[in-house]
């Protein structure tokens, strides 16, 4: 999409590196080579053809328009990558991507990248932990008030928001490590997603020189996988959202005060709890995008180019935004400033 | 709702009993009594407080009117319903529903109605794979056509489409069981949620009565279980709506026939593929659900009414949709036929 | 769905009856002897054949178990009916239903059936109308403080904050009111929309008859017409969501009070804004019926089952959750007192 | 957002410059200076100030990292912009801004880069117009078959296929001719919205200099303007993807085939119609950012940070999102060829 102007409060540019066109490419070459790999190891394609790879291919040689063009052409890239690596292994090209499809080569390259931003996740999280760690240092000893139903309940002690806020760290965290595992599946199906040709040795093969594990069947069409993993990362999303909710309502009751906070072209004593906004409205965009990625579940027979375009558009936003939301969770638990004694009256709303 | 006229499709009467007034009264009493009976066992409360209970309260007893106007008033019916247990205990009163909030109360129940409906869940999609185990029976030994991306692909055997149609359902049954034991959990917090007053015994005890589990805290404000459970069931609504646009892909394409499908009024010649038309916009709706469930993620401070009260409207929807989705697929399963051979050209699209 | 337990506050009661079967049977029968009519009139069927209808069909006549047994099989309720009148008109029968096809009928009935809601939407919205004016008028003279961004701004008016209620409440009556209109279109295509036997003078008849517009085209497949309906009555809920929000905020800060308003089983001093809540909440859901309506736009080549139960789906709940918005708003403004003078400090939050 | 990778489907390079950041400030600019002038002819600042803004003012002169810093740290651009200015400005620096509120600026910039986007979506309607047209020349004669939920149901002259695609983008142009009109309003309020200060006759004279309108009062918290905006636009969008869904099936069906359609990395002899799945995944994402716009009509008291964040995100791409659909029909209909005679059975699905 453009710049979207001045307001860029949705990019991430620290984590967006498994989506980018660069680490596509980077992990469809890991995996057709370890495709190949695989298909050497078993007997289906001669040991000069792995090193033909290793002699001849590098990201660098391969001509990217054509790439670009094929991929929009083609509704996915591994066709013209497949036809670039097949002419620069020469002779040995005809043993790249035996009883391969595309999707198994780019379904199998999104899950290693999906690991790699989750790594990135995970010490996203651990930045904010530290974050809420020097905040909760600062928190006064004295009660605070309780806010049930938007109406004034009875006295809480700060630690007790507190741990709630690290629970919602602690078991994002927690939730993507294990998402991390469970999304970790080699994609093998061939044209039609039978296995046909004998690939349950491949794809064996492939998941133990992957890292992977190899669930025994294809999965283009039954995308639990990528459903479940959309679930953790948009609840980790929609729970930091519920922090930004707090800090804003706190705000407005002068509990706290933000740092550094916005300002206004009109009002110079405001002080705008701008990072809490963005908590929010990322938090209220995730299920929007955990929507999109559950309703991409209706594949329809052997392979769905429109719902696995829907897919594929709503992941990396998913993604993105959960560590955009988690780097703004660790810089408003910086900014975070208690008030003591609690404001006395100002005059009414 | 009102009842939207003729097309009654969303409807499940055979499963939405958990969802009705008088499950979720009875729900309710079975939580305050083993509250109750928690606070007796752990020095709380006399023994003699349940035995008023258990020789005053029964469903029947109360003033149904009065605890619906209450619900509206209150937006929980618990006050209500307290205020009429505890005039019905007369002096025993005082000890009922001690420490407790109406969220930890309606929670619990909520719980246990949701284990309820997830037993039948479990029944309804055995019943779709007795029902898809004699369409297999039935399936041509020939060869169909795999489509992939809209398009003629490779022949592929009957076999292989079956049996993604087992896993579908196989796995909703085991993502079901999993998640009906993973938000088995006590909820406890007391007033604002920090079991003041030492209700960690209460909450040890009382998940022991109802054969659930005690997290160590109150998730008033953190509703991971639910969106969890919430997912769980919409991914199974949507893989359900996969089968369905399978179905009626195949029956446009004249591969199957739907035995008894539709008439239409002006071509009696037709017969419609009604039922995967439904499991298909069931499974579009899944998704929608599940927004507003993780959507409701965003429960701001102590307790929130609005983001609990979108949860509530969402929850009983989505999961009568998914057993409505179970029983549909069971049926369009039994009236599933396949044509053999398949046809010959009937004169062009 | 079910009643979904005591918490009923999606239910609208008031206005459901156009969304009730007997609503449905109503208006399909008025739009089967409008089109008999405008055979009749334009030369297609025998005076005879109307006179027939009216002296032999009433809905009582009907085989109500057997037109929902025929809405389930065939998904839609007019082939059966058809048959059930075509069997009661004896002879004549053949005449009625010439040319059309169930979409034709449902449509033209749907369209009435909107427009019947429409009307008591906007009485609903008068209601509303009448309650704030009522509430103005306990508005205090003194200022409030102008909330921006969740900071306190500058004072403002409290008839700031009225007339940009009213200005809802006149904005959505407007908007129902125009909407009203342009949905008010005659369907008539034939069996694949193309209006094949002449049916242009049938159109342009039954449009008069019916006190409706020919856009002189079938609208089957093209459903602008029910999504530009559905994007005004959510744009009406969403903005009375506003008010719910407004008055929650308010009632947190302590500005207004809720007379009535909920009770809390665990603290007498509460007074929890759940009207508000529930306005919120509704506010809410209104985007995401609208998202399924617009979505079913992509109704595919000349009928979509899925894409058309997608929408009967949606459009009543829709519909009558906006209306039960307006009413809990009427109750709200009702109960709305405001506090004078503004609270003084009671302890911070 | 990242680049997402090969994937670029979604992006629309032609159509976003209203949404970049030279476009944003190009407006914001002539916004701030119409803002001046109509102060200068209304007798709220000398002609002097305007001289100075012409004298010293362009987008290059201004720090554009500060600006980014400032739109970060306030939510908004505007208050860092209108500190360079005045810095700029010197002593007629005062002048500028002169009781206008962040939103003020920002809102009607926002409206004239829609007004841009609009012509551009008009042309973009046009030219797929164009491009059916030609594809109409080159139909066959002879009829297809019409497809009524997903049966065939009678033969269908392929004229009135085509006439129903014409009428999706005839229709879509007159709908965003008339939003582009709608939204066209000024927006005046000041920092609470109350155009304090008499902002009336400054209203007045902006919404004359800048080709708008005034609606007497500011819409800061009343969205109403944008939400119909999106409204047509996710309209046209999903209409757009029901041209796509058409032509998907007709190329399964074989009736059509996509010249220079998608290649497969396994099936040399497919042709995917890459085009027209795009079309469908467009038209649904459409839905999902008009619910989010919808949504951000719960805009709380006198301005909200979170709802106005959710609507700045959502707003680019569903605008960019239309535009591509419409460039993607464009190229569709330029790449469709009809199958003559229709195909006999290559052996069933």
């Amino acid at each position: 999409m453009a710049d979207h102007g001045f307001f860029a409060g949705l990019r991430d540019p620290e984590h967006e590196h498994p989506f980018t066109e660069a680490a596509e490419l980077e992990a469809l070459l890991m995996v057709e080579r370890a495709w190949l790999q695989a298909c050497v190891e078993t007997g289906r394609a001669p040991i000069r053809a792995l090193e033909a790879f290793d002699a001849e291919i590098t990201a660098g040689r391969l001509d990217r328009h054509a790439l670009r063009r094929g991929a929009f052409r083609d509704g996915v890239v591994v066709p013209e990558l497949v036809r670039q690596l097949r002419a620069a292994l020469d002779e040995q090209g005809r043993f790249l991507h035996r009883g391969a499809t595309s999707q198994d080569i780019e379904d199998t390259a999104l899950v290693l990248r999906l690991q790699t931003w989750a790594d990135g996740a995970v010490e996203a999280l651990d930045a904010a932990s530290s974050s809420l760690a020097g905040c909760a240092v600062r928190a006064p000893g004295v009660t605070t008030m309780g806010i049930t139903r938007m109406q004034r309940a009875l006295p809480l002690d700060w630690s007790h928001r507190i741990e709630g806020w690290q629970r919602v760290l602690v078991g994002a965290r927690a939730a993507l490590l294990e998402s991390r595992e469970a999304v970790g599946l080699v994609q093998v199906g061939g044209p039609v997603g039978d296995r046909r040709g004998d690939l349950a040795p491949v794809a064996a093969r492939l998941a133990e020189l992957l890292s992977l594990r190899d669930p025994g069947y294809a999965w283009h069409s039954d995308r639990r996988p990528i459903a479940s993993f959309a679930s953790a990362v948009s609840q980790a999303t929609a729970a930091l959202g519920k922090v930004g909710a707090d800090l804003s309502l706190l705000a407005l009751l002068g509990a706290i005060e933000v740092e550094g906070a916005g300002h206004s072209s009109s009002m110079p004593h405001k002080r705008n709890p701008v990072t809490a906004e963005l908590l929010v409205a990322l938090g209220r965009r995730a299920p929007m995008h955990l929507s999109a990625i559950t309703g991409a579940m209706l594949h329809e027979l052997e392979r769905s180019g429109q719902a696995w375009t829907s897919e594929r558009w709503a992941l990396p936003e998913l993604c993105l935004e959960m560590t955009r939301s988690a780097e703004l969770t660790e810089q408003l638990f910086d900014q975070l400033r208690f008030r003591i004694p609690p404001p006395s009256a100002p005059g009414g709303p």
